[in-house]
């Protein structure tokens, strides 16, 4: 019979995306039968990170130092700013290998439902960097849209392209189209046009 | 870009049940934006759980205290005791709120294929507690075997049965049957059988 702590244990468990109240039942007890090999370690290293963990204050990414390692890399671009929604987002670019330039975390998309507007986003301190580069030798030459091909993110992404308009920078944004491995019966009508739209020769 | 304290905690994260590699990492993600309102606080609950949660030593339930409030709770009919595989089998009667006795975990069932035997079972304590009832004052009268109905359960039941052959004790097991709720059309043909065999006058 779980007991307060227990109790509250799962709750907190609950809270984590990918659990639900039976699922995180099944990780406390999971967590309690292994209170040695995982529930302490897993302790230790949620503190520790919790601790050490900070928001960069340049391009909103979160590491253990501020400003980041990516915005610190000297090896970097740092002519390249790739704009993000999320640092999850951040993260799966940085998986994907293909990107070599600094990057800005927006926090979002703006969203009418949501409520949430251009100064709730990370939109003013872009800007910023694009006409002053902070801790850049080479001005930023290019920043590129990485947003989700959402409406709100075509929203945010329109808006970005006119705040930017009177800085002497080129704005990109991310190629649509159909998605390595996809199988064009799968697809739907808007990837494909769009990828019918933007063909390149072969 | 996860770093060496962010990778340790997603790899610590991705051992718990549910949870796979690209989930932990979205959790991991999830609980870095929320340092103080979740991480700092999981952190907590966690190391305070680890520290206070130990196996009861009569019945392997696991709680704050040994024995366990279950085990110590005097208003529960010490004369039943309700074996089962697992703490979470237990969680689960519990929660059905439809049993008032004592537990017995058993900590597994007898496995051929994992190389499970007695010895690795708490089954001479289950035996000890039929003989010679600890912190009860009523002998016990029955032994209720509430075990999967898998062939390792069942085996294991059986197993049980013949053990507690010499004991003065009655033996049930749990019924098999429609669950409640379910739809015949979709019941496998074994639990129709057992459900038809074992049909009850209305």
């Amino acid at each position: 019979m779980p007991l307060d702590d227990i109790e509250r244990l799962i709750q907190l468990l609950s809270r984590l995306p990918g659990l639900g109240p039976r699922s995180a039942r099944r990780a406390a007890l999971h967590l309690m039968e292994r209170r040695e090999s995982l529930m302490q370690p897993l302790a230790g290293a949620l503190s520790k990170a919790a601790a050490a963990i900070r928001d960069c204050s340049l391009c909103g990414n979160l590491d253990t130092k501020d400003p980041c390692g990516i915005c610190q890399d000297e090896k970097r671009d740092s002519g390249l700013i790739c704009v993000v929604e999320e640092v999850g987002d951040l993260w799966a670019l940085e998986r994907s290998g293909a990107f070599n330039g600094r990057y800005h975390v927006l926090g979002g998309t703006l969203s009418a439902i949501d409520g949430r507007g251009p100064e709730q986003l990370r939109i003013d301190a872009l800007v910023g960097r694009v006409n002053a580069a902070p801790l850049n030798t080479a001005p930023v030459r290019e920043v590129i849209l990485a947003l989700s091909a959402t409406v709100d993110g075509q929203t945010t992404a329109h808006y970005l392209k006119d705040r930017l308009a009177h800085c002497d920078v080129e704005v990109s944004h991310l190629a649509h189209g159909v998605p390595v491995g996809g199988e064009l019966d799968y697809l739907d009508d808007g990837t494909l046009s769009a990828a019918l739209k933007a063909r390149r020769p072969y």
